[in-house]
């Protein structure tokens, strides 16, 4: 076994506290890497909480992970020690179902084993990126460009394959008129990345405020949806909405902002049903759809894609022994615009 | 002005009456039809009744229309006098606009004219087939090929290409599994066409009551949606799902059943939003979209694939004296599996 350090959490309502977990002894596929940097995710705060269902507590969130390997397992071919690398949300599947089969492993059908809070094909359970070590199998590991940094590096691994995922699936490019609801951690990559498919982007935001942040980040429009008027000036207009707010919105007004046969990708869910207005749909033949991060080689290709434009997160890193207040600043949308954890703090 | 019998009806409670209405003299691109005969509609009940908003009665109800040209106006091109023609549910369109030029006028931005409780580019009320003339500019008059008879061929104006339109948008065909919901008038047209297009085809029917006959339409399976072992069963089973019911459905029950990228597509709305789990979406990055009838020039395909594949549907001819008792029967769902209106008994 190998010992790491660590911060976990007890229960919903505890504070974060130093700890300490052990990987498993690396297996013939299995990497180990010394975590450089954790990203802070709204997932992580939500399963913390246990607001996503019962949790087998102490837990270690962090499923934005970006480091250095440090180790190979016998059998490695993918890495070599040094290499600089990432793990985002999952760390394993089955491998064999059809979706597995295709590359997408995130919808796998016997269930991808998500980065921490789930159980792996060992019978252990999962602990995540806010810790110095984590073992992964090398299929689960991507390569990190040498331009990006290790600290801007890691919310891509979810905030960034979250949004390049359905953009990608739904042909965001030239020409195409995209619109990003919600200017946090996963709505400013989602406007970098379509800005730098060639999509003219639009920003959807309950307020003007982050309006000059939006425009520098490629946005060529920027409305608040506070303003009634922003529904009826823009209805009919986007081929393709991202919806980055999990909060429960008037999901059917937004869907009126489509153009005949565009698409509304949730990526995230609110806990309660939205109500669809179906009129809103059958009228210009839209789609209400969701999207969950992406697989392992469209990671590969969302980070190369990153590197190849300079596509990096606007980041502000913190120390382990602030994350119970960066998680109160990002529960009040008081971040600019994903917090990352400096992992030699730990 | 032309003189055409007709039966109309004069309010929400009212029973249908006979009664003359006018017709339009021939423009130069119109085209006069003799009406043989007129499928009854669910959505004719809907509007009748006042359920869709105001109405300006009297109204002459019928978008499934099926009759022999017997005049064309002088610049008229596409028709000629005994041609076997048909109308479906508009009439008119801007022609201009960008998803008119696309060939999709059922979206025009501008507001297709439909069939009947429209008002038309003269200004006049349109009013509909449950009549013995009726005269239609060539562009929205589309030909009944000659193996189709006439009676058969007025429920394929609305029922069939509302179904066909989602199939062949969305790619039912060889290797594509397809779940039809409900199987009333559309319901079996859908069962028939997605069999000839090559796809495998399942009902989903509140009960097992109509399972032979979904069996010969060309399903493979039939399952009662009553029985909530369906649900578990099927899971993760379709690529495209047709639900034809307008009435208030659980629909991310429905949505479950859909595979990796799999689509519902509603052909009717209820009147009172659907709540929509989007975890259901984002599962397995599915999608739940609406279509709308379809553009003539998909009608004309899809009557020629009728006509290819000897696809017509299930009717029950009535004379215009049982109109009343007919829409009470609809309502009731008692009816295999579409009224048609002889007008010649008008």
């Amino acid at each position: 076994m190998i010992t790491a350090k660590a911060r976990a959490v007890d229960g919903p309502d505890k504070p974060f506290r130093a700890a300490e977990i052990e990987r498993r002894d690396l297996d013939s596929h299995d990497v180990l890497i010394e975590i450089k940097f954790a990203g802070i995710c709204h997932s992580d705060i939500h399963t913390a909480h246990g607001e996503w269902g019962p949790v087998n507590y102490p837990l270690v969130p962090g499923h934005e992970i970006a480091g250095i390997v440090t180790d190979v397992g016998p059998e490695v071919t993918k890495y070599k020690v040094g290499d600089r690398v990432g793990v985002g949300c999952m760390v394993d599947s089955c491998g064999d179902c059809e979706n597995c089969r295709k590359g997408e492993e995130q919808y796998c059908l016997k269930g991808n084993i998500p980065t921490y809070a789930g159980v792996d094909k060992y019978g252990e359970p999962t602990q995540g990126g806010y810790s110095t070590h984590i073992v992964v199998t090398e299929g689960f590991v991507v390569k990190i460009p040498d331009n990006i940094e290790l600290d801007a590096a890691a919310p891509l691994l979810c905030a960034g394959i979250t949004t390049y995922s359905p953009l990608n699936h739904w042909g965001a490019g030239p020409g195409k008129k995209v619109a990003v609801v919600g200017l946090g951690g996963l709505g400013h990559m989602a406007v970098k990345i379509a800005h730098a498919m060639g999509a003219e982007v639009t920003v959807l935001s309950q307020s003007l405020k982050k309006k000059e942040d939006g425009l520098q980040f490629g946005a060529s429009d920027y409305y608040a949806t506070s303003d009634p008027e922003t529904f009826t000036k823009l209805a009919g207009s986007f081929d393709l909405i991202i919806n980055t707010v999990s909060a429960s919105i008037d999901i059917s007004a937004y869907l009126s902002l489509l153009t005949l046969d565009g698409t509304l990708v949730n990526v995230g869910a609110p806990a309660e049903p939205l109500a669809v207005n179906v009129f809103s749909l059958i009228g210009h033949r839209r789609s209400f759809a969701g999207s969950m991060i992406g697989g392992i080689r469209e990671t590969q290709e969302m980070l190369d894609f990153c590197g190849k434009h300079n596509i990096v997160p606007q980041i502000e890193v913190i120390s382990a022994d602030e994350i119970d207040e960066a998680y109160k600043r990002v529960l009040t949308s008081d971040v600019k615009y994903r917090f990352v954890i400096d992992t030699s703090t730990i």
